[in-house]
This record gives structure tokens, sequence and C-alpha cells, in this order.
């Protein structure tokens, strides 16, 4: 897991680099399409939530996740004349997900794979691939895979925007900040501690880093083997902020600007006066203020940072299996293609 | 709280008498409109999740929840004009639910609100106004609001189905289903026996009913003030059934009929298998059969049975509060209309 997680920086800049020429692609595929239907599990459906508030805020698409039972065991009619489905899925192998893209093709969608491996039944399904650069992954746990759907999820909101090119320097800075991140580890080690203490652990944020605070919670989970709670700040704020005490540790993941900030930095006094220990991961000056345990971040804009901030989340996971005594790389009771119904 | 619930027959009754007139309108209204778009926080939100599998299953019409803060804080400009925007608000006063209803509107959607409260600020900024007829809700916990909301979605669902009646011989069965099971009340206590003693909790369930699942899982949080997961059972598989042991209890929500039913009777025999106590809500004889304690639900159909199958679950919700020494009607650190960001 360690070794595929440095590895990002270059599985980043390939996928850039791979992905970039097929925007005009995606863009005459969307055409006539209204909205985009994201199809995905586990940390490719963090990948597609990122691309959800993306392709909402940046491109003024709508956008939203699909439930995939509507398609496999409901089977039901929809006309989806209007869509552009995108499934994501590492291995382009989960049963589910490929048939969800069968099924929303016949039902006149325009269909997109998202996938690190060529030539998978996702990748033979769909109108057009955008094929991640990871390279092979064998730890269980996501790490190069998740940032490389993400990568691939910008650029498909890139395309989709009034100028393809506006992402493209804010881009062109994550590999650099995610091979600073990795180097630095600022915080890490004290966070790992903190974490390897509490009793219990809920990742938040909001908005476009939400899908990577959602990741950071299964990230914890699996590799540690421990329940971890994943929720926007919204719904924490809607009832269980109520369980909140001293037993808890709260993960805050934050951007270094745009609107979710000021409310970032606000729920970790909050938490903090309920008892709770917080850690918090990102941000700017005053939100690590506002936090027990800050963790460094990435110096980038709101629309690319969910991207390097899977940096500083696997970096804890990685951590704190190795504090607990546990394997990172082969979590007890976890496959790495993995379905959601036994075979019939 | 217990009041409250018991008052769902009648609750539900009215809601449907008062609903089933504007079928008219709401078909009126969705013409051109190809998709759904609700906006919802907390119960009203799992009500949401409700509508929006009976919307794309029943009514061939594809559904998504909307995230609020797209309208909220990234102020988006998104083309609504093939959208109908439904919000979903109990006090029909939370600000940012308000406030995304307009925000759809300027955006060119058409507006519904599911409010319980005539008059509320959502209701006065919506094309058309669905309104719920549970009476006054005091208990902090959403019982019988809940449920009319259910039957709301149930009226939207029918209205934008080829054939409106469709669902009305099953859903008039719906309060006298209730009815018995408030009544009967059978397998509750031994269940809340089980979940006193649990060290962790996660419900779950899939497809038409996971929005009460998640109702539950809600439910048994707010009112005994520990942490309760509620997720669907493919995300279950897909990483944190690998986290499930003795140490957990595993609340099964279920429908009697339905494509979802074999998944989910195979899914108690798994989570036994990894030592979890397992409470079963619903489901057929098989089901049942299946699990270490089960619980009576309704004898409905699948597609109005998540409306009924709120009444176990908030009778395990009410029986564990008063197990623990706690008060279910005003839960520690919450008030009944919630709001997300703090008044600037």
């Amino acid at each position: 897991m360690a070794a595929e997680a440095a590895e990002q920086p270059a599985a980043v800049a390939a996928t850039l680099e791979a992905l970039r020429p097929l925007r005009a692609d995606l863009a005459a595929l969307a055409r006539g399409r209204d909205h985009v239907l994201l199809v995905a599990r586990g940390s490719s459906d963090h990948a597609a939530v990122y691309g959800r508030y993306l392709l909402e805020t940046h491109a003024g698409r709508l956008a939203a996740l699909a439930a995939p039972s509507v398609a496999t065991h409901y089977r039901a009619r929809v006309d989806l004349s209007r869509s552009m489905v995108v499934a994501v899925s590492q291995s382009g192998s989960t049963d589910e997900i490929v048939a969800t893209l069968d099924w929303a093709r016949d039902a006149g969608a325009a269909t997109v794979a998202v996938t690190n491996v060529a030539g998978s039944p996702l990748a033979a399904t769909a109108d057009l691939v955008l094929l991640t650069r990871a390279g092979e992954e064998r730890a269980v746990p996501a790490t190069k895979t998740y940032s490389a759907q993400c990568v691939a999820m910008a650029v498909l909101a890139g395309a989709l925007g009034a100028d393809p090119t506006a992402l493209d320097p804010a881009l062109d800075e994550v590999p650099a900040q995610m091979a600073r991140l990795l180097a630095e580890r600022r915080g890490v080690e004290q966070a790992v501690q903190v974490l390897a203490r509490a009793g219990e652990v809920v990742v938040t944020s909001r908005g476009l880093c939400f899908g990577t605070a959602l990741e950071a919670a299964l990230k914890l989970e699996e590799t540690c083997l421990r329940p971890v709670r994943g929720l926007s700040y919204a719904d924490l704020r809607h009832g269980p902020i109520a369980v909140v005490d001293r037993d808890v540790v709260a993960v805050v993941v934050a951007p270094t600007d745009g609107p979710m900030l000021a409310g970032l930095t606000d729920l970790l006094t909050d938490l903090a006066g309920r008892g709770a220990r917080t850690v918090g991961i990102g941000g700017d000056g005053g939100f690590a203020a506002a936090c027990g345990c800050p963790v460094d971040g990435p110096a980038l804009p709101e629309t690319v940072a969910p991207i390097a901030l899977a940096v500083p989340c696997q970096l804890l996971a990685e951590g704190l299996a190795r504090a607990l005594g546990l394997d990172p790389d082969a979590p007890r009771g976890l496959a790495k293609v993995t379905q959601t119904d036994r075979p019939e």
C-alpha cells in the first residue's frame, strides 16, 4: 500500500497526459445530454462523488450517482436518451457495474468507462474509455487508482465546462503537491497516535472534498478493521452530532479555499466543544489553528484539492494499520475485486 | 414519541386522502421534465430515498438526491428546465432546503414542496404543495411525519407512472397494517434486549426499503445516543463487512417480496457466520428463519412496504431508549428544526 501510494505523482501525471486528448470526444459524446449519471461502488464511488460535485459546480452540468440495483435487480425501464452514464471501476470487472452500464446503453445513454484495466468487460461495453494510467494495483486498499480516477473526473468535468482547459493550471500542480505530501508527512505521526487511542472515529467534510472524506473513512476502516463513519458535515449536524463526545476522534478534511472552509473551521470548534479530539487534514492557517492535530494538505484550489488530499488520508490509514500491528496491504475479509451479490 | 407513532394509521390515511386529488396537477407539472431531483435532510432525506427508488422502479422516471451545497454554497448555474425539483421538509423552515428550492426555481425547475406545515416558507416558494396531514409533531425524533412523507412520495411516483391508480390497492392497506404492527409488537421486546447489549449496531437493506433502513439507523442513534450506521447491503459487502464480528448487532430491513429479498436473506446468513447477532425486520418466513431475532413487518408489497416498516423501527428505537433509561422524546443535543450552518 505504501509503495503504491508513493507512485501517485507519476500515476496522476500519466493519467492526465493520457486523458486530456479525449476531451473533444467527451464533449461530442455529451452533446444533447443534459445530465451525467455516475455508476460506481467503494473507492470508485468516492471518486464519482468528487466528479458529481465538480460537474455541477464547475461545468454546470447536473450529475447524480446511480443506484445500480435499479438496473440489476429491478430492471427498471428508464429513458436515458438525454443521459451520459459514466461507470467507474478500477478492475472493470465488478459484475453489477458492467451490468448497469449495459442497461444504460440499452436505455439510450451515451456511455463512458473509467477503468484501470484495458480490455476489461467494462471497457468493452462503453462508447468511450477513460483508461487511468495507475499501473497494476495489488494492495487491496485502493490508493493510486483512486487519485487517478479523480483525475479522470476532473478531465470529464473540464471537457463538459465552458473552457475545457480552465482546470489545467491547477491540475498541472497536483503531482508535485502529492510528492511533497508523501515526502514531508507533516502531522501524520501525531494524528496516527490520536487515532490509535480513539473509541469512535468519524470523518467529515462537505462539497468537493466530501468524496475524499468518504474515501478516508473507508480506508481507515479497511486497513484498521474498525468501524469508521464518513458523512457530510451537514448530515453530521442534522442528528449524529448528538453522539459526539470525548470518545470520538473527528477527522475533518478541508480545502485551503472555497465556500466550505468557514463552515468546516466552525465545525472543528463545535466538535472540540463537545469533547471530541479533532484531526484536521488540509485547510488554511485558521483551520489548522482550530484543530487539535493538524495534518498538512496540498496547496491547491478546491477544484482539484480532493485529488491530492487523498495522500494524507492514505498515510494516516497505512500508519494506523502498522501502529495497530495489522497488515495494511491485505486486510482480513476483503478481496480486490468485490462482487455485491453471490453468483447465482 | 410513542403517542405520535401511534397516530400513524390516521396520519397516513388522512395524507393519502388529501394528496390523491393532486395527482393530475403533479402529472401536469412534470410534463416535459424528464427527471426528478429531491432535496431533503435527515428523516426527510430518507423518505426522499424511498421516493427516488419508487420513481425509478415504478414510474420509470429518473430521480436523484440533490446536494444542497451546490445551490447554497457554490451557487452553481445549472439548467433545470427539464427537472422537477421536490423539496421535503417536515417544518418547511430549514433554511438550506428553502434556499435550494428557490435556486431550483430560478434555474428553471418545476417545484414541489412536501411539508407538514401549511404556510411555511417552503410551501410559499413552491409551484405545488403536497401538505402531509400528520398533525403537529412535538417529539424531536420524527415518526408520523416520516411515514406521511413516504405517502407523499408514493402519491408522486403514482402520479408520474403510466397508471396513476396502480399503487392504490396497496396504499389502501397501509393504515391497517401499521395499526396491527403497533398493537401486536411481535418480536420488539426481544430485539430491544439484543440491541441493549450491542457493542456496535449496523442497519442495512437495499432498494425500496433502503430509505427506511437509514431512518431506522438515525432513529436508533437519535433516541439512544449511540453511533449507528445505516448502509446498503451492497456497500456493506463492499468493504465494511470486514469489520463485522461478534460485537456487532446487524439489523436487516426487508420486504415480504421483490428482487431484494433473496439477497437480504443470504446476507443474514453471512452476517451470522461472522459472529454478528442479527435482528430481521419484516421479510418472509425464510427471512425470519434466517435471523437470530425476527421482528414482525407489514404484509404489503415491496412498493409500499417501506411506509409501514417504519413502525417496527420506531418501536425498537423507543423501546431501546427506555431500556437504556433515556428520554426518547427529547434526545440530548438535538433541536426539532435543524439548521446545517450557523446564521451568518
